[in-house]
């Protein structure tokens, strides 16, 4: 890939490799060039929290800063009936006082190294998409634990360009993460879902906790400076996070299939559960605590996804979409070499309709009980296996992240995964019918919710010391457990490994494709300059910058005061009170500080708890947020009227400062 | 129908006609024998509101008890910003200050006529169902019509049995309805939907009402005493409404149907519309008032839906059905004169796949704009045919009542509206694909947004002079008119037709298999005692009576004392607040006055309001809701569990009197 610009990329469209940044339309557009320290230093300061979300360090004592929403499956599992600490917030005086996250993961990006020859000369098969999908699994799966066993690091094979390229990412792994500080909810989601996605905000979503190594505070040496000067008006900033997922490569068809079956479908589901759990939460205030932070996760998903499908179901966008893709597909036909590719149009064509006969098949329950049950199961039968063999999470490089997840102390609720797994029986049955095999097998002749009663009250896997033994029991306490999830799980497998080749196969194909389809783009257009979003490191730029809105100009940036005036212009709506300790500290507050601002720069989901910083590399905010128009950018960068939203950094100095008493922690900060 | 007991029927099953009363089961089981005046004073008391629910004169001056959920639908139309009357509740001082409903038509069953075989013999053929249904319709409109011309009453013909007789329903009408009194939500809708469906209960679900007759109160000279004396576990009660729907004489295959397509396509409608009013209630104080009523309405379908669903996902529940269909239908086939009929089996599993293939073709938007729109349209268009031919709602008999809807001064919002269009706009994309025809033309290159937002700013039909106006206008204006809510009826009216005469054609299919299952039920077991519900009056009995529930003996009656105990128990909760008025009159209300009570009379839907009376037709309960076990009574009815719950009538009485300070509407009532 060269670094150049390309007729492909809008305005401040882009989520570059760290490996490729676009200097040269840095040069020109900005007359700004990132030295390698700038780029290094950013680099390695960024964090990957390997739970979804971005974050960064802001202290030589191993401070990282990421959203309170990223944050907050920490807080949820760190929470118990007598310490609400998603409603309370929290503040460690002291390092003693600060709470071990049960399950975290974070990720510091150390070096890439690009495999594409090597994975393209062990697959040698072309035509026949398992085998081919056999031979890339088995190499991929060689890299990645030669590479463990070489370096310690964590070490992970990215596919990039939708298969056209291939880098070994490798990460030094922090495992003893521990929360600082975090806000009030009210505070970090101000306006609630009423204001999600929406500008102008005054969102304090925040949170710091700090890397540990061996039991003692990590000690740092790449961490971000935090800039005491506030954003301005056309300033220009950078984002170094793990954008996770984008699908700009995508075809009409591609689309297509989102707009017409995968969305509705996924909104349905959202729907569901998003009632699910207001109706479970509906039992009290504790199940209200319980189930608050999934309800949230699933909240923020439909409100995105329905802006997703609402652009989608613009006749226009896809119309703009159809016009490239005829050009594309026209220029390519007319050009010998190229010609070949062009059947890869129809080859996602096919494909989405494949897709759509499966939408309604897996039989994944979304269940905590059964994922742990089915997912200890299918460890110890891969393990049965060579390496090259395994189903991804299952190989040798993925493993320890793996057992971190398998083995969380993080509690499970039974009333609350009864209530879980009932509703995914009752799914079940209702997508394959009542005579499907697996379902009477599953039912054998009970309720739906009298199975899940049945596996919630007298499975053990809640306990993650009985999950520890079954694991290092090995394939014959796992095949030999009469744990009712156990023997779930059994039931379940093998429909979920038909389902999973019959998905693996068409990702196989469809990556093919979609290569052939980069290969024109670059043929035709020039590199795109970035592909699309693999929740891995990516540098984003942008301006600072307001827009209009049903004739309304919106400015960039907000202040303290305009949260206590919002506050106060939505009195009695739910999710409109800032906390006690706001109201409290309104006096001492500047309320002239910075509190949130929008830019151009281009984000996505997982991008939440990236670093926004200067031309100086130093903090000058923390992305939490796209507003609504900004919901198309899966598919579809505009800056016309969308915006990436950030915490300013002065914002959270202030808040700790004046609101949290926090002072010995606002003075660490970017020290 | 002779009537006598029937194997068919369970413990207190049943809701019977007035012309066919259950005289020698109530004698058997009870030893009462009701007196033609005992009957006819209940069924001339009772009332039905059209627009869905159940109610009863209770004074001599036209007082009407209905529930505050039926009365909510009024009461949502007599607010605004400044007169929330949901919220607030109402009471008129004096006969002056009494609110006009703005579109309420309340009916009073004056008599029933048998006309089965007068319809039987115009409708000649029996093979094809297109025309078997026009002869059909075309006598019932005929009937309807007569009996219009000679007795000015409102006269329905009523389909029962599935088909197997027709009756002649004849109603006096009163269209001037006020509004007397109605609590506060908080008081009649206490627990909210955490405890909708469930007991224990105490809710003061009760609204009061008055019919007018030029202008002055009406003269009523049916109408319910008011009992003293609370009920005691064991009494005897009976419940006079108008159960809505019904589906017991439903097969396997349509309960299938029900289960595994209907029902989750409901649900994730529901669900859909659920979530779509939460969001745009979360726009403020404002929002939250004007779709209050309507997200009730979801909420409450989508709970008891979702119960309904749960039972029969049970496979028991099928099973137990199973059984008799295959005792039928094997004595059936062993019975040379019923033989003939079998096959009315494998015609409603044949009806049921292609109802399923139906299920998303419905182009008949839920939005209150279009829905005006296109009624005007289909009015002036079925008002060029003769009576006969027209579709159901537009034959002569209907045209009151229709009118009365389609002028109705009831407030229409903009932004509510927008929204709502907008969302059924973009689920006729989702269903049809962006290429269907029919989208093309309703979109126009435009995303559902932007045409809801054209239709619903510029059209004129919120106003109800400009729909009279239309209506008056015959046919020419309706066509000619360029309103953009009456353009998008002109294009969706050729698929509407071409839908509803598919429904149509299937409903009569339905009708006649199920017209022959009915004599092999009659045949075999011998009368069902009563038909399915049809909205039209029933009697159902049954006695005031506990349960138990996961080991806990739930007492039948429920208390003042225990209200404030429950609002302190849920302390913090939405919708355990009880209202101002109860928190400052607790030391007035005699605490140990009746609240609520259960008992196992078989109601459904549409039962909301009815009077419950004992032996001696003395008012002394209102119903109001069934328990959760309740919620599979639509295909089964059990009393195991299954309650019906009503407030009782000194409930009603000590709440006017030492809450709302209403003397002398306490006074009034049963007088």
């Amino acid at each position: 890939m060269t670094p150049s610009t390309s007729t492909f990329v809008l305005g401040d469209e882009g989520m570059y490799l760290f490996n490729d940044l676009p200097r040269q339309l840095l040069q020109e557009r900005y007359g700004f060039q990132p030295s390698d320290k700038w780029a290094d230093e950013l680099r390695l300061s960024s964090v990957r929290f390997n739970s979804g979300g971005s974050g960064s360090f802001v202290s030589s004592s191993g401070l990282v800063l990421t959203n309170h929403h990223v944050a907050s499956d920490t807080l949820q599992k760190l929470s118990s009936e007598d310490r609400n600490l998603i409603r309370d917030g929290f503040l460690a005086r002291s390092t003693e006082d600060e709470l071990k996250a049960p399950d975290l993961e974070l990720n510091v990006l150390i070096e890439i190294i690009d495999v594409t020859d090597r994975i393209n000369a062990a697959v040698t098969e072309k035509n026949n998409p398992d085998v081919s999908a056999k031979q890339r699994q088995g190499v991929i799966a060689s890299i990645e634990s030669e590479s463990l066993d070489a370096t310690g690091l964590r070490s992970d094979v990215v596919t990039l360009f939708g298969g056209a390229r291939y880098h070994l990412y490798r990460y030094k792994k922090y495992t003893d993460v521990r929360l600082v500080w975090a806000p009030e909810t009210a505070a970090a989601f101000f306006g609630g879902d009423a204001d999600n996605f929406e500008y102008p905000r005054y969102n304090l979503d925040a949170t710091l906790m700090r890397v540990y190594e061996d039991g003692k505070p990590a000690v740092i040496k790449h961490f971000l400076r935090w800039s005491e000067i506030p954003v301005s008006d056309g300033d220009l900033v950078f984002v170094s996070g793990h954008p996770g997922r984008t699908q700009r490569i995508f075809t009409v068809e591609a689309l297509e299939y989102l707009r017409d079956k995968r969305l509705p479908f996924v909104l349905d589901y959202l729907r569901r559960k998003e009632i699910l759990f207001q109706q479970y939460q509906l039992e009290g205030n504790e199940a209200a605590r319980r189930g608050r932070d999934e309800l949230f996760g699933i909240q923020n998903a439909r409100k995105a996804y329905t802006g997703m499908l609402a652009g989608l179901q613009d006749p226009q966008t896809i119309a703009t979409r159809r016009g490239r893709q005829h050009r594309l597909m026209t220029a390519a036909s007319n050009d010998p070499q190229l010609k070949p590719l062009v059947s890869a149009w129809k080859e996602i064509a096919d494909i989405q309709q494949e897709k759509a006969e499966q939408l309604t098949r897996s039989v994944s329950l979304r269940s905590d009980l059964f994922q742990l049950a089915i997912s200890i199961l299918l460890l110890a039968k891969e393990d049965q296996k060579p390496n090259g063999d395994r189903l991804a999470e299952y190989t040798d490089a993925s493993r320890d992240s793996l057992l971190t997840r398998l083995t969380s102390p993080a509690p499970l609720y039974n009333d609350l995964q009864r209530v879980k797994l009932a509703d995914e029986i009752a799914l079940l049955l209702e997508r394959r019918g009542m005579d499907d095999e697996l379902v009477q097998e599953v039912l054998a002749g009970r309720s739906p919710r009298e199975v899940a009663a049945e596996i919630v009250d007298q499975s053990k896997l809640a306990d993650p010391e009985v999950r520890r033994q079954l694991i290092d029991g090995g394939i014959n306490a796992v095949l030999g457990s009469d744990d009712p999830a156990m023997r779930l799980a059994r039931i379940i497998e093998p429909e979920y490994r038909r389902y999973r080749a019959i998905e693996d196969q068409l990702s196989e194909r469809e990556k093919q494709a979609y290569a052939k389809i980069a290969r024109v783009i670059t043929a035709i257009e020039g590199t795109g300059g970035y592909p699309d979003a693999t929740f891995t490191l990516r540098l984003a730029f942008g301006t600072v910058k307001g827009y209009v809105e049903n004739a309304t100009e919106i400015q960039p940036t907000t202040d303290f005061a305009g949260a206590y005036e919002h506050a106060a212009a939505h009195a009695g709506q739910d999710d409109f009170d800032l906390p006690e300790s706001w109201m409290n500290a309104k006096s001492k507050v500047d309320l002239s500080t910075q509190l949130n601002f929008v830019s151009t720069a281009d984000i996505i989901g997982g991008n939440s708890g990236s670093p926004v910083v200067n031309r100086e590399g130093k903090l000058v905010g923390l992305i939490f947020d796209g507003n609504i128009q900004s919901l198309t950018s899966d598919y579809l960068y505009t800056d016309q009227q969308a915006r990436a939203v950030s915490v300013a950094g002065v914002g959270i100095r202030e808040a700790l400062r004046s609101i949290y008493d926090a002072e010995s922690l606002a003075s660490e900060l970017g020290q």
